[in-house]
């Protein structure tokens, strides 16, 4: 499974791809950060993001694109951008059949680290190494993604194999007197 | 000048396209509500707006995009919704080259009934009266969008001129020893 991982953002949104499957070693991709200018207006700076990230699905291809889930209670001043940046990306991956989920950061904390309340240093590190990367992955930001794209693969993998299970029942015709499998 | 007026929503989004200038009788050119299904997941949900937006766009040309100003103040659990539906507006207009243009609740009543703290009501008195409709507009959530685009055609009428005045006067070569104009 591929995953992109988007930790939204107007001024910076990390980017991260990983492929992998539970109990099999990753394999980093792609990371970088996509920019767009802080004097621009921001229906602008939302359109440059789109086309930034939807050269980055094409690049990719990923099966499933993992977002950061956006919360009201952080800053005032910068949410607004924040989650409009991550509509983009869900946008983009909806238009392309993709499907999204998303983490929350003690979600994808707790996944990668072990802790809900891990420090950024501490994700980084567990980041590093889970990709056997030999050194902390550049830009610092985009360790933030890949560790939501590491997060979706470990979580993910078991909502992914219920999903398929139970579609995989519905689709099957029952024998008569079968126990119901949903 | 076309203003196409959005305020914006997952649920039920209101678009309202107002032709006039400031002086002069105003003409309304459509109203109506985009909806998207509440059992479908957000990304999609996204999508399908993007396509509704982008088909109003299309059909009817505007000259400016006016979106009501999302605060982060209101409803938590809907604050994201109504942000990342107001970023694909804004998304769709700068795709296309339309300038974008936020009025926040308060400008807009302000403007339609001169009052900050006017109720719906009279929000939607006054629309129907000053775009000189036999009966009140219907969907009644839509009178807000067309209240954006008369708030613009009168608030912005001034911007625009400023803007249009310096853009001419940064093109105007100077004579020598002219006051500078910016």
């Amino acid at each position: 499974m591929r995953v992109l991982g988007i930790d939204p953002g107007l001024t910076r949104c990390g980017v991260g791809v990983v492929d992998g499957t539970v109990g099999r070693p990753l394999t980093m991709v792609h990371v970088g950060v996509f920019r767009t200018p802080a004097d621009l207006d921001t229906a602008r700076r939302l359109h440059q993001l789109e086309q930034q990230v939807e050269a980055s699905v094409l690049a990719h291809r990923p099966d499933v694109v993992a977002v950061e889930r956006v919360f009201a209670q952080h800053n005032v001043r910068t949410v607004m951008g924040t989650a409009q940046a991550s509509g983009i990306a869900m946008l983009v991956a909806a238009r392309h059949g993709i499907p999204v989920h998303l983490h929350t950061p003690s979600e994808v904390k707790a996944s990668v680290t072990g802790s809900g309340r891990a420090d950024k240093a501490q994700v980084t590190q567990m980041v590093t190494r889970l990709l056997r990367l030999t050194e902390a992955p550049k830009p610092a930001d985009a360790a933030d993604a890949l560790a939501l794209a590491i997060c979706h693969i470990w979580r993910g993998g078991a909502m992914n194999r219920l999903e398929a299970a139970v579609a995989a029942a519905a689709g099957t015709r029952r024998a008569p007197g079968a126990v119901g499998t949903r």
